[in-house]
């Protein structure tokens, strides 16, 4: 990812880029005792910041993390920042370190963007045997994520999906996971995964399509049996992205309804804008 | 822990403290992609260097961390610290991060020291249900081991002992752990704990002893039972400590054997000072 801001913030201070560092003695850092956000933003605007600041003080909570800070004052520094570097589109990432002197950094990249490929055909993902601690919260404890993406890559694969002692499979590396057959989406409830930021505008989408919920992981077993209809995952960055190939095996993909839920998690972020 | 050192080792070069940082952008540090060593140094000699040196890059190695450097070279580096500083004794951490510009630092402490009652009376640990992703390295996917002995102090225990889904006890947040009965010692075998260089010494010292190892990893039902004679943990910076209390309940703790044990260890440690 090639940086895109020259400037940073550290604290509610705008920095230069290259001083928004940690020491390797601080040890909050060191123990992966840290939780982060990723946001996009389109036209100057951080889409659905509010959501994704109030889930970095959920995540914060949920490890105990202490801190003196509020969301509105995050939210402001968030701005100083766009403003400071003229950004009108980019991810920005908010990490948030604990321990007695708890600390907040906001740096700028370049906005991910992904082929228009990947949502006409579907992706190849890989299914990686991995769980992780907390899965509730967004912390930087982040190996298992960053190793199951690692062996995605090596085998061509975009996405690992995580799959559990039950053989359940949960959630992507950085998605959530949602399969679908007949007029049922199936996905982990969100003791199990990250309640995703999109995730949610998914679920919204899903019930306007007249689709019904389901809280049930999708099940190994019936992945590889091509039980369901469709699979797709679903991020800030990606939005709504269908599944082609599990394991290197052609699956199921009725690309259209995936289609229809892209489109519509696409409408509720344009209505950010106004 | 309090800051000893005036300087620190980044890739091979001596900078001040305050210099050796990380950006915050640094994909790999970010996602917990980097091993560690903590060496102990006494008469201004790590002891039992190498070995942690190996350590390092059987580590580095098992989560395909790539990089250019030697173990000459880091060990060179080390000395070069302790020369800077006129260490002779002190806690030298050594971290080495992943990633295209793979990097190594090396940062002195105040050596860790416990107090006598500790070893005379045996320590309170706690019991928590956590398992550590890839166990044998030793990583900085450390929030497991974070929220684990962050509990225990909350419980004025001194270390948190970890459980798995089988009810196995397989280690500590930062030790090793030992159960023994008559003249039996039992330990995890080293495919799901870290390979403790302490351990090691540990084991050296059991059959010294003319104890049996046996490479089980204690169940939560035996300890809970009182079913061993003692347990003790071992690491780096205590050496081999007995347990009195797990959650709060007495246990049994033939306190001779563990100062055996900790005698021997002790020895050679001093043996790498001549």
């Amino acid at each position: 990812m090639s940086f895109l801001g020259k400037h940073a913030i550290v604290n509610n201070t705008v920095v230069s880029s290259s001083e928004a560092t940690i020491n390797i003695t601080n040890k909050s850092y060191f123990y992966s005792y840290s939780v982060y956000e990723s946001i996009k933003v389109l036209g100057g605007k951080g889409i659905f910041l509010k959501e994704h600041l109030e889930r970095l003080f959920f995540s914060a909570s949920g490890i105990d993390i202490r801190h003196p800070f509020t969301i509105d004052q995050i939210e402001s520094s968030f701005y100083t920042l766009l403003k400071v570097d003229s950004i009108e589109e980019a991810t920005i990432t908010i990490t948030l370190v604990g321990g007695v002197e708890s600390s907040y950094f906001i740096t700028a990249a370049n906005r991910l963007k992904y082929p228009h490929s990947f949502y006409e055909s579907g992706i190849n993902v890989i299914t990686y045997y991995a769980e992780r601690f907390l899965p509730r919260y967004k912390t930087n404890n982040l190996l298992v994520n960053y190793m199951g993406l690692k062996e995605a890559s090596s085998k061509g694969a975009f996405e690992a999906l995580l799959v559990n002692k039950e053989n359940l499979v949960l959630e992507g590396t950085r998605s959530n996971l949602f399969a679908f057959k007949d007029k049922e989406v199936f996905t982990s409830d969100e003791k199990k995964v990250l309640a995703g930021v999109t995730r949610d505008k998914v679920i919204k989408s899903i019930e306007q399509l007249g689709y019904t919920l389901k809280l049930e992981a999708p099940s190994l077993e019936k992945i590889k049996g091509n039980y369901y209809d469709g699979l797709f995952i679903s991020s800030t960055s990606m939005g709504a992205m269908p599944i082609g190939k599990v394991d290197e095996k052609r699956c199921n993909k009725e690309i259209e309804f995936v289609k229809d839920i892209a489109l519509l998690v696409k409408q509720l972020e344009l209505q950010e804008l106004h």
